[in-house]
């Protein structure tokens, strides 16, 4: 059987500046980061021929690529469900080169969250649609609420302490101090700051959420025989799954018989039985975490330590630069921007380039994981 | 390097009742119609692990996954581009199985359109967004609008003629004539009937207009060594591409250097490219039929003929069945139902299957299209 096994490889990645409020348009944004990209790679606007992004993206895929001059494109697809989806678009993108049915291909994501009223969640509607009408009523009226839910249920079962999750935004805030573009690059964060700063959903505080940002980010891809002529060290795309766990329903598992079973579980099955290593082999990950629970629930989905040991897992500094499995190292959506998890991949590509603020060493492989509480992909890289 | 061809097939298939007003929601049409492909293939609903359809799909993944009881899902996309998106669906899924992201997938499109509130285009909104704003100022409303300003330029710079376009409405109608399930199975339509009807945006009249229809239409893909167990003969994909020329604008290409180019040259220079024949071995075709004109568009995008020939193409009967290239031979968008398109996907697969109502004999390749006005995909079929 074919395989996608590092018949890809990113070797193009640019990022905007982050901030709360940046002044050109989304357009703009998308365009002069998909542009950087290309000029990252080595290779002209005309080349590209697929193109990948979030159903969500607001910047219109023919309007890019008029405006950048791009070539006759030959594959272009969207994927659903928010922070679920980046590493979804590079797999896509990584398909469609790997089987031929395009050459070079840009995946990005271009987005203005820094103004409250951007907010979908914080909308108000006429009408509750679809299958939020089941808990809207009950009060999850925002993601946060319904993953406060889950963490408590967490907390319930395995004894998880306020403590043990600090240590998710101590290590991304730590990280974010090495990393000049990171958001609160110059803003240090104590376990005391952390355990006296305000609810926003009980019991996550301030610091459990990821921030809110102006930005874009943009990749690109090419197969792997091109890949070794580009300037940067080709970062190989090992292994792809996107994953839908069976009966599963937004955000919290209501119905199911594991309500903590998040769609992560499917995505790690598939991504583990196309690859050649094991959690063991990962020396970096990425990890998506608009809120800190989900990283502890997405190391257990991918077997990094066993169901309910996840928020244990980050004690003694684990998850911290030198610990035995460093996340978000340029400061992940928590402290460096949050670009719905797209700067979270070009953080891999740069670990394993071995430019990162926070560079781990001899880091050969990462794991990049979308969103654990909604269908999502991830992804292997591989030096 | 790899390559799609010949590596997946389509082995089920199934269709609701095509209505102007259907009783069951889009969801239970679409768990429904999902069902009987899956019976039509020999497959049970745990086994599928990929699924793909539209942007505009109003039927969520989750929740036809979770009613109709599928496995964990390693592969999900969505399409743009309404129309053009329907062989869009079948090529992602199909670099699924080929790339071993997933094993079994399933396509579909659910979709109401047969109260006219449910038309986009016909609700009043505040504020006319994005590209529209340069064009619906001046008029051109609907759909229908900009391809009449296609269709009359078209007649300007090649001299064609409204009985020329009659071909294609009489050509699909005469195929309804033969399709029980056809919603004009019951409605011969004379040249007389066409040149005599209301005008909907002149020179375009009632017949170059598609249905507005009720329906769902579902199909299932699996790798082709396991295609060869099911119960049906298997329909490769021989090819697949999508398509979005550059400098491309939505719908009327107002700022290119030809205006008439829509995005199937792109689409069609991919698929070629990729294919082990040409157009002259293609014995029936399944081209997107929203409005008729974009019969003659594809026709010359895709190698059947040079630009400005595409009307004549259709005289003497071509289009029909016994002559050179018979399309929509099921009835199409415009006699059949207007299910966005994926129901002449269904009717490529009886063809290869020998068991259309409306059967081209020996025909042994299938071309099926997209919108020929937006971003698109096609397929190339073979029994």
């Amino acid at each position: 059987m074919p395989t996608l096994k590092d018949a890809t490889a990113i070797v193009g990645i640019a990022e905007s500046r982050f901030a709360k409020r940046l002044e050109p348009t989304e357009l703009e944004l998308a365009c002069d980061v998909i542009k950087a990209a290309l000029d990252d790679a080595g290779i002209a606007p005309a080349e590209v021929d697929a193109l990948s992004s979030f159903t969500m993206e607001d910047t219109l895929e023919f309007e890019v690529a008029r405006a950048l001059g791009l070539g006759d494109l030959t594959f272009f697809s969207q994927v659903g469900y928010g922070g679920g989806a980046g590493a979804g678009c590079i797999g896509h993108v990584a398909m469609a080169l790997a089987t031929g049915v395009a050459n070079v291909g840009v995946v990005w994501r271009s987005r203005k969250r820094g103004d409250p009223r951007t907010r979908v969640w914080a909308k108000a509607t006429d009408r509750v649609r679809d299958h939020w009408k089941w808990s809207r009523p009950a009060g999850l009226l925002r993601p946060v609420d319904e993953v406060a839910m889950l963490w408590r249920r967490y907390m319930h079962e395995y004894g998880a302490t306020r403590e043990q999750l600090a240590e998710v935004a101590l290590a991304c805030r730590a990280h974010a101090n090495r990393n000049p573009r990171a958001t609160m690059h110059d803003r240090p964060l104590t376990l005391d700051d952390y355990l006296s700063a305000r609810w926003i959903s009980e019991p996550l505080c301030l610091y459990d959420n990821c921030l809110e940002s102006d930005g874009a980010v943009a990749l690109v891809l090419v197969r792997a025989e091109r890949a070794r002529d580009c300037p940067h060290p080709p970062v190989f795309v090992h292994a792809f799954s996107q994953g839908l766990t069976r009966q599963y329903q937004l955000m919290t598992n209501y119905h199911g018989e594991r309500p903590l079973m998040g769609a992560s579980w499917a995505t790690a099955a598939g991504l583990w039985h196309d690859a050649d290593f094991g959690p063991q082999d990962v020396k970096v990950a990425q990890i998506y975490d608009a809120f800190s629970p989900l990283i502890p629930f997405t190391l257990e989905a991918f077997g990094f330590c066993g169901p309910g040991e996840g928020a244990a897992f980050g004690e003694d500094g684990a998850l911290a630069l030198g610990g035995s499995l460093p996340i978000n190292t340029a400061g992940g959506s928590l402290s460096e921007a949050y670009i719905h998890g797209m700067n979270l991949i070009n953080e891999g590509v740069r670990q394993m380039r071995g430019t990162s603020t926070a560079q781990v060493p001899d880091a050969d492989t990462c794991l990049v994981t979308g969103a654990y509480v909604v269908p999502n992909g991830a992804l292997l890289l591989r030096r």
